[in-house]
C-alpha cells in the first residue's frame, strides 16, 4: 500500500472515523476539506445512538465494537469523533489496538488555550462528557493557570436532532444552560459535542460576541493533517469508492439527516451492518 | 405451578413486563396497585433506549430480544409497556411466541372511545408510534365513526428525562405540537408514550381542561387485571421476591429515574443483563 512518489511516501489506507451517531460527519466534512485526496471509513452508530446519557461501561463495550469493524477496512488511522467516545473510553481502549488513534479533546483544548486571554475556558457536552472530566483534565496538564467551568447540556442533542437551532425553545434552554459560563466571564468555549457547532447562532447570542467557540471537529481534522504529514502518510490518490459510510439503524434517516450535517447531497452511499457481531 | 383454591385455579407465576427503558415502569405501578398479589419481572432495555426514533426492523429485533430475555423466567403474560414496541413490533412478533402478548394500544382505544362525546380522538406519541397509524387504525375498526387527529411529539422524552415538566420550555414545545389538535377540537388525547403521562399538568394547560387524557399504561393494567380473571389465573400469592427488574445499562441511574415513574424508592433490586445475548 505504501507507494514511493516525489520522494514521499505514500499511503493509501483509509482514515476510519466513527461516531455514536451522524453528527461525526462534522469532523468528516472538515476532512475532506482539509484533505480532500483521503479515503474515508465512516461508522455511526445509529442502532444505539445517545452514547452521552449511557454508563462508562457500555460506551467502552460500544468503542470496542466500533473500532472492531472500521479495522475490517484497510485502515491508517481511526478518528473518535465523539465527544462522549473520545471522553469516556479512548485512553482505556487505545493500548489495546495497534492503529493509532486520535480523538477530539487534544485538539479542541490546545486550539482552546491558544484562544483565551483571560485564562477562563469553558466546557459543555454530554451528561458522560462532562462527568468523566476530559477536557478539565487535559486543559490542568497542557496550562495549569487557565481556569475552567464545565456544563452539561443534556437537551442540546434532541433539540438539534428536531431542527430547534435557533427558535425561542434553542435559546431559553442554552440561557439556563450557559448562564452560570456567562456569570464566570469565560471567553472560549469549547462545544464538546458533535451535534453543539449546529446551535453556533444561539450560542453566539446568549454569550456575546466577545466569546469564541471551539468546534473540536473542525480542530481535529487539522490536527489529522499534521500527524499525516509528520509521518508523511498522506494518501496520493483516492480510492474509485472514497467515502464510505456504514450505519447500525435505518439508511433512509442517516441520509435524510446526514445531508444537514455534511452540507452535500447524501444518496446510496450508506449500507447498514450488525454492530453486536464486533 | 396451578394451584387449586376456593375453587379458583390460581398461577402464580409471573407478568413480565418490558419498555425500551424505564417508562414501563408506569404500568408496573398501576398494576402493583391493580394486582396487588402477581409476580412482576420487568425488563428496561435502557442500553438502547430510545426505541421511537429507531427504524421499524431494528425496532422488531429488539422486541424479539426482550421477549426472548423474560422468557427465562416462568412467566404467565408478557405485557408490552412501551408505545413503540406495542405499535411497530407487536403484531409481527405475537404468532412466534406461546405466552400471551399485550400491548398498549387496544387498552387505550376502547378507553378513549368510551370517553369521547365530540368522537374526535387525538393521539400523540414517538415518531415510530405515529408513523406505524397503530391507534388510528385500532380506532377505525372499533368505532369508524370516530375521526382521528395525530402528532409526534419527538422532544417530549427528552424533556421528561431532563426533569422539564411543567415549566416554560415545556409549555413551549407542548404548544407547538398540540396546536394542531385543539384546532381540530379534539377532547379526549391518548397519550402514546409512556413518558407523557409526566407532563400531564402541561398538556392539560395547552389543551384546557375539557379534554380527556388516556394513559395507556393505567389502561392496560386494567386490561390485565381482566384478561386473568377470565383465564382464571391471578396469582394467590406473591414469591419472595416479587418484583423483580432488569436493565441493559446502569442501574444507578435505572434506580434514581426509576424512583420517581414507580413513586417508591428503589434500592438494591435492579440487576444488569446484556441483552445482546438473546
Amino acid at each position: 500500500m505504501r507507494i514511493e512518489k516525489n520522494n514521499q511516501k505514500a499511503d493509501n489506507r483509509a482514515i476510519g472515523v466513527f461516531d455514536s451517531g451522524l453528527g461525526g460527519l462534522t469532523a468528516v466534512k472538515e476532512l475532506m476539506h482539509t484533505l480532500p485526496k483521503e479515503n474515508i471509513v465512516y461508522f455511526g452508530d445509529t442502532g444505539r445512538v445517545p452514547y452521552g446519557t449511557r454508563s462508562n461501561e457500555t460506551i467502552i463495550k460500544y468503542v470496542h465494537q466500533d473500532i472492531r469493524f472500521l479495522l475490517n477496512f484497510n485502515i491508517k488511522l481511526i478518528v473518535v469523533a465523539c465527544g462522549t467516545a473520545s471522553s469516556v473510553a479512548l485512553e482505556k481502549v487505545r493500548t489495546q489496538f495497534e492503529v493509532p488513534i486520535v480523538g477530539v479533546v487534544k485538539p479542541a483544548v490546545e486550539k482552546a488555550i491558544s484562544l483565551t486571554h483571560s485564562k477562563r475556558i469553558g466546557i459543555i457536552g454530554t451528561p458522560s462528557t462532562i462527568n468523566s472530566k476530559s477536557y478539565v483534565r487535559s486543559i490542568a496538564q497542557m496550562a495549569p493557570d487557565v481556569k475552567t467551568f464545565d456544563k452539561a447540556c443534556p437537551l442540546f442533542v434532541p433539540l438539534v436532532e428536531n431542527g430547534y437551532l435557533d427558535n425561542q425553545v434553542a435559546r431559553l434552554v442554552a440561557q439556563e444552560y450557559l448562564e452560570p459560563l456567562k456569570k464566570e466571564r469565560v471567553d472560549t468555549i469549547i462545544m464538546g459535542c458533535t451535534h453543539y457547532p449546529l446551535l453556533k447562532e444561539t450560542i453566539c447570542k446568549v454569550m456575546g460576541e466577545g466569546v469564541a467557540l471551539v468546534d473540536p471537529g473542525a480542530e481535529t481534522a487539522k490536527y489529522v493533517k499534521t500527524f499525516l504529514d509528520e509521518k508523511k502518510t498522506f494518501a496520493h490518490e483516492a480510492s474509485k469508492q472514497q467515502y464510505r459510510y456504514f450505519v447500525s439503524d435505518s439508511i433512509a434517516h442517516f441520509e435524510e439527516l446526514g445531508s444537514l450535517f455534511l452540507q452535500k447531497k447524501m444518496q446510496n452511499c450508506v449500507e447498514k451492518i450488525d454492530i453486536e457481531q464486533y
